[in-house]
C-alpha cells in the first residue's frame, strides 16, 4: 500500500490554518463498481469544507525519478476524480494542492501553464516551511 | 526504466495491419523544457500515419494491482500528451489502445463511460489475439 504523499499532513495544516474543516482523510468515491474506486493511491485524495463549499484535494508531491511521470500520476487522478464527482457531486470542486517548488518547477513552466489552462486545472499552492496556502489557481480552459 | 507494455507489439502490428505505417517507436514530445518531456514512459507511445491522418497512440494493459491506479496512469499519460499536442502538432489526435477485454472491463462500464465523455477520449480497441483493430472510439465531451 502506498503510503500518504511527503507533504500530505503539511497540506492539512496549512488548510486548517486557512479555515477549512478537513472531512475525509482519505476521501474515496463510490460510483458504479465499488471495487473499481477503492484505489490504493486514495490516500493522498481528502475533503475539505469551508462555510459552503465543498472540496477535494489531491497532495501530490512531485519526488519520483521522473517529474514526468509524477505529473502523469498527478493529472490521471485529478482529471478521474473531476470527471466522477462531475456526476455523483457536482458541486465539489477537485484541486491539485502542490509546494510553491514544485508549482515552480514543473505547472508554472511554459508547458505546465499549457496543460494546467487546457485542463482547466485548480491548484493550491502550499509554502511547507511556513505551513500556509499561498494561493488558489483556477484555470478556465480557453477551447475543448 | 519501465519496459514496453504488454500488448505494444500486438497493436502495432495491428495498427500495420489496417493500413498504418508506424513512424515513430518511442514517441516523444519535445517542448520547452526537453528533460520534462523524455520521460520514463515514453516506450508506451507510439506515432503512426494513414493517408494524411497523423496519430499518437498509448498503449495500455491492465495489469498491475489496481485497475484504478492503471487508469490514472493512462489518462493522465493520454491528457498530458493531448495537451502538449494541441499546441506543437495539432493535426495529430491521441489514442488510447486497449484490448476489447480492457474495454468491457474498465472504459465500457458505467463510470468508464461517464470518464470517457467528460475527458472526449479517443480509444482504440484491439482484439489481441486475432491482432486486429476492431474500433475506433471517439467520444466529444458534453461540457466543459
Amino acid at each position: 500500500m502506498p503510503a500518504k504523499d511527503a507533504i500530505h499532513d503539511i497540506v492539512k495544516a496549512a488548510l486548517i490554518k486557512d479555515g477549512w474543516k478537513i472531512t475525509h482523510d482519505p476521501y474515496t468515491i463510490q460510483y458504479d463498481n465499488t471495487r473499481m474506486y477503492a484505489d490504493l493511491g486514495a490516500k493522498k485524495v481528502i475533503a475539505a469544507e469551508k462555510d459552503k463549499r465543498k472540496i477535494v484535494v489531491e497532495i501530490k508531491s512531485f519526488l519520483g525519478l521522473s517529474i514526468m511521470d509524477d505529473l502523469e500520476n498527478a493529472l490521471g487522478k485529478f482529471v478521474l476524480y473531476r470527471s466522477i464527482l462531475r456526476v455523483v457531486e457536482p458541486e465539489r470542486q477537485v484541486y491539485l494542492a502542490v509546494s510553491d517548488e514544485t508549482f515552480a518547477n514543473v505547472l508554472g513552466t511554459t508547458s505546465g501553464q499549457v496543460v494546467m489552462r487546457d485542463l482547466a486545472l485548480h491548484v493550491i499552492l502550499v509554502d511547507v516551511d511556513k505551513v500556509e496556502v499561498t494561493e488558489w489557481i483556477e484555470q478556465s480552459n480557453t477551447a475543448k
